[in-house]
């Protein structure tokens, strides 16, 4: 049989609007729509608990992590996940399925975008 | 008469906090202590406001601005001081009253060290 039907291609896991957007902040002011769209990103690491356990997944073996490798934040488990969703909402880490666990990864076109609006002012 | 007492040196004006303190987020996880200090320059650039007004002194000419200067935001100037203020505490931006005015800039160090700490997960 030969009827296997193309599957639509699923696009990556970063919703749309985090895309990155924006110029370095030395270049010029940003829009009101690029600021609401970036303000997103620098929130979602400005909670010292998520901003710690985005860096337990990108320094994590393989560049990723599941919330079965994260024990010591002294937060519970299911904080641990309600954190890392969040962090995916805002674009900064994408998630895949596998077997019993989700591992989160870090979107680097993201975080480099917000590097780049920081790093020219140093 | 030659009792002139020397007078005690000022601290520069970004709080002690706010001193630089972190690797790259690839290398290893943040302390709990260090997520808290570099949690607080992420937070004060999570609100979209705050992030326009920052970018405004960024890419102003001659690299600072006053509320004089800001006129576009759709916010009143009370609350364009409030929010120059808090990004002043988070370390973000230093001060110098000049007349009438106070002028913000851009506090290079700090901003060179959150540019650096998500720069390398490009």
């Amino acid at each position: 049989m030969s009827n296997i039907e193309a599957l639509p291609l699923l696009e990556p896991e970063a919703p749309e609007s985090a895309v990155p957007c924006c110029p370095p902040l030395t270049e010029r002011p940003l829009t009101a729509d690029e600021a609401e769209k970036t303000a997103r990103m620098f929130k979602a690491l400005g909670d010292p608990v998520r901003l710690r356990l985005f860096s337990l997944v990108a320094s994590h073996e393989g560049g990723e992590a599941c919330v079965c490798d994260i024990s010591d934040v002294g937060v519970s488990q299911p904080t641990v996940s309600h954190h890392l969703k969040k962090l995916k909402e805002a674009g900064l880490l994408t998630s895949e399925r596998r077997g019993t666990w989700v591992y989160y990864r870090v979107e680097p076109s993201v975080v480099a975008a917000m590097g780049q609006m920081l790093g020219t002012l140093g």
